[in-house]
């Protein structure tokens, strides 16, 4: 099993999320987050001192799926929030190596669906 | 070591924290999120256009412990969290493979303990 | 790739984001946190019941970095957030199987730097 771990822009979360809801995934998790990534040209100094480099307000989702649904995903986000302006964000991908639906103790695969 | 993530209805949270308080797990780390998992039959075609899916609070539990505490930890969560109705969240497990207390640099099981 | 997350006060942030700044990592990811860890010494009995024992509020700092940066990032957490206090944090590390840069589409290395 794998998490897929997006940090997005808070703008794209709505069409993100239709368009995983459309190729079946139902189960995330989200949080608000802040973070910076690679800002080359970005940084700069005014009199002596470097500027302040800002957090910007991101969107964490976190979908946990089998192996085999990992490019159809990927593909998804991809689609959803690459809009070419830097700062479109990233996707980390893990592993999981169980997992547990707390209502009825199932594990696996079963636990997902 | 392992990471347990447990994503769990909020009014559960204090309970679970007692008994894996009493299950001698005391370092945790908390954090509000909000989510959905699978929800078949609560989606319906409203005029032609879906219902907005839900996104309900949650609370995300992340522990760190050693391997031969899991099973007794995903126990805890088990007993403290179901309650019978869809929702009640979901355990996933993945590998730590180094943690550092930083007051004094210790690494392996002396960080945790 | 690693993904390190550090556990941190939050008064100790700033120190750590310039730090990690001058060391080259611009990337993380930051998130508003409550936790206990070992607290030995710090409970008791009170009139036979227990006390609460507190949540503290914390920040969670994630950075995915290549496996030769881990060092040089755990030394400069290190440096950066400790105290000598009981409450300093902890640190965990664990395994990032793929990276994307969802503007480009690149992963690996070039997703990174
Ligand atoms: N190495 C990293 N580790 C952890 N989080 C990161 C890392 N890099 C980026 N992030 C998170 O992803 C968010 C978006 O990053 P961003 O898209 O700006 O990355 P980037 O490499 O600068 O790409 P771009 O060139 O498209 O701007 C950041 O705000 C941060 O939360
Ligand atoms: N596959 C998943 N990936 C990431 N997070 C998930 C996933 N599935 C569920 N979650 C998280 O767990 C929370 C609780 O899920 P939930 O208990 O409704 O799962 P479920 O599979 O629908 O189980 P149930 O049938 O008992 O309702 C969700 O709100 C979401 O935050
Ligand atoms: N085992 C753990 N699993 C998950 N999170 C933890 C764990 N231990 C500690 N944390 C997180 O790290 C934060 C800081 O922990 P803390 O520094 O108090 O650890 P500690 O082991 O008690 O070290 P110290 O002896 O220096 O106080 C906690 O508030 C919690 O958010
Ligand atoms: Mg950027
Ligand atoms: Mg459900
Ligand atoms: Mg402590």
């Amino acid at each position: 099993m794998k998490k897929v771990e997006a940090i997005i822009r808070p703008e794209a979360f709505q069409t993100l999320r239709q368009n995983l809801d459309h190729l079946g995934v139902k189960g995330l998790t989200v949080s608000e987050v802040a973070g910076c990534g690679q800002q080359k040209g970005q940084e700069g100094i005014f009199r002596g001192s470097r500027f302040e480099v800002k957090l910007y307000p991101k969107v964490k989702v976190e979908m946990v799926a089998e192996d085999h649904e990992l490019e159809s995903i990927i593909d998804v986000i991809m689609d959803s929030c690459a809009t070419n302006e830097v700062g479109d964000g990233k996707i980390f991908v893990s592993t999981i190596e169980e997992v547990f639906r707390i209502r009825t103790g199932e594990t696996g695969k079963a636990a997902l669906i």
